[in-house]
């Protein structure tokens, strides 16, 4: 906990992934909701086959899922939604010709059924 | 929003997973439950590792997940996973030594932490 | 139902992957919760791009959701999530210069909606 999912389309050629992950992760750190880094695990997948809407016009989305343990206020949860898609939108250079969405979800996880652990 | 996550095992060899999508936006537009076509962010998953049972016989499964934000009536979330089942249902050819299991699980975004911005 | 996710990292290149979806599903069927073999869909994705929080130094994580229709009780809950994470656990091996972490979380899926067809 926190598990953070970042889905880009095949068509966001120039997104540097290692480098927006790392942002998004220092971004939940800087929100002080979380107490070690160590906890934060984030992972990007390339979506190859997509299809925006019904038109077949080029589009794109980057849509992140961050899943919490359950017990957060809404409050929390909107800061943290709204700084993480600031941080995506910062990302800079866009596809001239891809119409682009940036999502942002919030998830709770069932606290009582959440197991864990380290090793080594 | 809506967001839908197809799933496909990779033994589904034949399954048309361009058109797939663009079928499944249209049923989701023609729900009449969406405003705008342009907010429906479909993508598909090929699976290449999976495990159905504890069998190894051929099998292979579509999961279909649909994610709205909350609020919608338990009588539409029905009436969209049963027009996807169809849809899916309606594809046609399925491999004849692979029993394929199709499914669609509806799941609720939390509403007021949900973020988005369409750029360009 | 139940559809159970993995995720791994790249960097836990000795992980058996076949077997370990395996062996989950055989935890599942022995905990008495699921009346057919057939129904359990297990799909492991090796993650390429990942971030565990803000430092370089390796590592990685194996990630377990298990989703299972609403209406089951903490209790089942829990046990079904320790006896994953235990099985995890007993994977054996892992990269001495990588520092895992293990997790299982459950999830319900609104019984009331979810959709499903067996074909063949």
């Amino acid at each position: 906990m926190p598990h953070l999912h970042l889905e880009y389309t095949a068509n966001l050629t120039d997104l540097p992934v290692e480098k927006t992950l790392l942002r998004l992760n220092n971004v939940l750190m800087a929100s002080g909701q979380f107490a070690s880094e160590f906890d934060i695990k984030s992972r990007a997948v390339k979506v190859e086959n997509f299809q925006v809407g019904t038109s077949l016009s080029p589009r794109g989305f980057i849509a992140v899922k961050l899943s919490l343990l359950s017990g957060r206020s809404p409050q929390i949860k909107q800061q943290l939604s709204q700084s993480l898609l600031a941080a995506l939108q910062d990302l800079g250079e866009w596809p001239a010709d891809v119409q682009v969405q940036l999502s942002v979800q919030l998830d709770d996880m069932d606290r009582e059924s959440y197991s864990k652990v380290a090793i080594g």
